[in-house]
């Protein structure tokens, strides 16, 4: 059998490739023609990619045929690990839920009822917004509401 | 010494005071001047309050003296245990990070460079985005950009 | 401030409750006019109830005050600790998903693509199939396809 | 001695060639003549398949000769790890097992005694149920009660 | 609501009150008429009692109502926490699957083929065999064979 | 330094040497004249093998001269591993200790008095006994007592 | 039934009531004529007391009834939880484990062959020995050796 | 760069090589002139050999240059791991200390006040101890005291 | 017996009856004569106090018998749990150990050679440092380094 | 695609190859003309360095082209594992954020108000004090203060 590579050595290899090939992930994005949160998800192994959006990567980043092949499989969606929970820039959020988890579980059910926000009908953004004080990273969560239907 | 009560205590005390007084998260704020989002999570123990918001509170919610006492404590951010993670309001938020973090680290380092979104420097917001395939939750986090500086 | 008692409290006095009034859980459904599996689930803590379900409850159970106002606050639904996960009774439907959810992952996305059955919109039944082998117990989880839309 | 490998491994291996063959599981247990379910979990590691099955999948999907000896291997039925039960479309299924679990326990004792749904008599389906509100996953989990006899 | 014990807290006042009565573990059984290993680990709460069995072990310890109580309700069958686990005299019996449960396996799936031991149609004796180099204990698990059935 | 392999890579060989050779577990165990229990948990690396031994076991399975050394090297006896525990087959024992496990430790201090049962001085044996309502599995634990002793 | 309390708040119990006495733990063992280190052991939940020896104790330190009887009742053998893992006095210990368990491994295989030292049949002592340097702590284990018979 | 392996790595080579040899630990730790627990200690890793030290071990066990190297590095004294705690001739020390800690503790604060034996100044010994009833194995733990200074 | 009160309660106690008391925690330790650091560890239960310091506090901030006495006894230094460890003012040094741990271990062993900084021969202090950009928080450890001496 | 190595595996590298080439982490640090605690983190893998010093570092070390490689990609910063964590020079650290953290919190909220001490504006120390008791390791964390601010 020919040889394979499992998403999570395919996200690794991705991430050695652009930063050879000095290319962003915005730039990358844009050849794909979709949003730079979606494609670096996907590339990270969170999305399964079209053949024809894994072809293009394979062109850009200089990827292997396995790369490519990994890149559209249907993932199990469970990239983080504990080590990456713990990287700071990734533990920021988790203790943003930590110390507002409780709050955020309280106001969505006062607006919307008992239920939740998809995370499957869902998108996020990464922006920069500018600031005086300093520059701010604003990170949206946007899912559908679905409430506890029997 | 007289008798005292935790912010553990307080949080479920407010929970169900707030629940027989039949008022909004949303109007304690408006009574306090506060954002809704800053206000419950200090209710549910995430910030000390002053002296003169936990009387507010006091007396919009009919509470023992103890536990306005204890909302002004200085507190230990710790309010999800593992009961809160997996219940699936929250849940669904961390779900959303085990796809998505690596991709927001990436795009974080990638706009700003090596660093991080300050969860000191920060605040969120709760809203409703009106849409025809179902109303949103859409749920922004908003810290400054610090980078490691030695 | 008047007493009150956690969802978990209240779960444990309808348990005993019930079994003092020589009820079956199917009996107070009817009551309630719901299906027997929303409204077990409901005071075991799973589901709010209304202010009216609460009060045929009580009567019905001769439940305390207490118990009747925690039956209808929001829960944090997250009834299921390791003690109970390890009951045999429920165990097996764990270790039906260990041995059978790579399975029935791939099959879900065979059936409809990448997305999940939503566990919100979502009704569960416990029924017996007469067998001549011997009765079988067959549990349906019946929730509505959600795909993966950014 | 002659190499061979693990029936996680040979899982692995059985999941990208189905994809390069662009064989559906269903095809694949119609070669088989069995229910898609039981082959589709046989072929993950869940079961142990027969020389002849294993030899009917091996000319389907091109598999190496370790790879059919691995599926015929007894299995430690130990296929679901963390990193699978977090897997969203896995996930719903463990968090509907923690809210409800407790009620299927209490309707299963109502309805039968004391004892428990076989996991090992036992087989399960998946299925689509058309719906107007958009169409449903349904699973079915059907296993012989067993009571407890001293 | 009358007062009431968990099946935990009946097993400590059982454990205790065996022990003020001077009663051993055997002479309970023989006055309910059932196996010492049945009954032992009925009142320490792995299995319900009737209520004439409660009865008689409330007679013969000198238990509260709410205790006799507690004995004829439906358990979870989780008696055994990681303290339990972690005392000498039960984690020999750990110990012992540690070494030893991989050979069981094997030999059980040799004589038997695939499929399991029930521990519900089951049971289990504690017996001394006399030995010139010292007393040996014997413990006999005896549970129905289960063969997977589809 | 000539190549060696682990205790545990040893196991796995042995499971698929002696499923290509097509033999039971316990006629190895009746050409080594040993107990089929006794050896099977050796081959899997739970005791050490004599050089003859292993030896004999290299001829009828025909393994590697580094599996054969292995099987010879002092153990650590810890292979039981999650995945282990978790399997149905061996699980049913974690179960019943569960379930049981207090009982178990009740009885033997009332027939022995504070101590144990060894799992050193210790033998196991897996056996048939036929029955009408379908054959059992018996399993014996027999262990010297050994009583605490300053 | 009459009030009775746990091994282990016997033992907070018994370590608050021996400071308010100011007396030491070596006077307690010399009153009961054993040895201090059983004999702490014991009054801290480890070992049953007779009888005699509890109502010693309970003279000495003035202790309750239930306390007296706790002392009695045959333990649990877990006195150790992760916190008191965690204390310094007793972690390092734990990490001479850990840093030389693997040598005592060997060297106790090359004395005596393969098996264990006995933690039943077994003592310890806690001593000091003068040295220039810096007086030091011994602490010796001491435990019969027990081959593995099968 | 040329090749190397991990002080784990090394260990298990030394315990191979060892047995390949013939030779017992303590003759090794003739040859370098010290304590067969430290020697051994070093050997799995615990401690870094000096050069000479590690060529003499080398010559004796036919070990590559990449181990003799290895045994140089300084460790990251963490040999034992989960399956090193639980192998029997070790567990029974945890279990010691498990029964035993808190009364260790207490001793030593006894004897010496607040603080604790040091686990780096430190030796321990491994020691046969002959007895009529079975020989002992007897392990000492010697460390200088140090108490809590600010 | 008269009552008691843990380390863990007394640290409770004293965190609110020192912000009712409106003192602060450098202000107490004046009172004492000690370091700041020293006195407010000790307050929270790291440290035993003398009868004379536990009085001079007791009387400071209003404490009963119980807590003065709690403040005597020997610690378990074991203060801090999972839910301390998250609060992010004590979390940011978890942190500083994960990112800088493995450079502080190979700096101290080249500095010094091959042993540890003692915590027990050991102060910390924090101080503020004012600085242009904002001022800083420093925190200090200083302990006697300790080399590895057989 | 190029072979490419993680930054562990690099770590790894990097401290087999500084041990060969007989360089202290000070030469290197002063080779590249920054601190010594900054270089080391770096090239232990916590924190990018830039093409030019990880050039510098290559011709030092001798390292290999993907080794540089890795030291300039962006790391996650989790070099602690659960194996350094308790390793003794390492974990000194960790108990005295055991023993002294919830000081540290209470004296950081005296100085400063509420928030945290900032592990990203961030530098630390490792020094030696002369002392004549014995020489001192002083770890010095010097973080800015950010104050929770909405």
């Amino acid at each position: 059998m020919k040889p394979f590579v499992s998403k999570q050595e395919a996200a690794q290899q991705v991430r050695v490739a652009r930063h050879r090939a000095g290319m962003s992930w915005a730039q990358i994005a844009e050849q794909l023609g979709v949003d730079k949160e979606w494609s670096t998800a996907a590339l990270l192994g969170s999305h399964p990619m079209t053949a024809e959006q894994a072809h293009v990567v394979q062109e850009l980043l200089d990827l292997d045929d396995s790369t490519a092949e990994a890149l559209q499989m249907q993932p199990y969606r469970t990239a983080i690990t504990e080590d990456v929970v713990s990287d700071p820039t990734v533990y920021r959020f988790h203790e943003a839920l930590m110390v507002y988890g409780p709050a955020i579980k309280e106001l969505i059910h006062e607006e919307f009822g008992d239920g939740i926000m998809s995370a499957i009908n869902f998108q996020m953004s990464v922006r920069r917004r500018e600031h005086p004080g300093g520059d701010r990273v604003v990170v949206t969560f946007d899912g559908k509401f679905l409430d506890y239907q029997w």
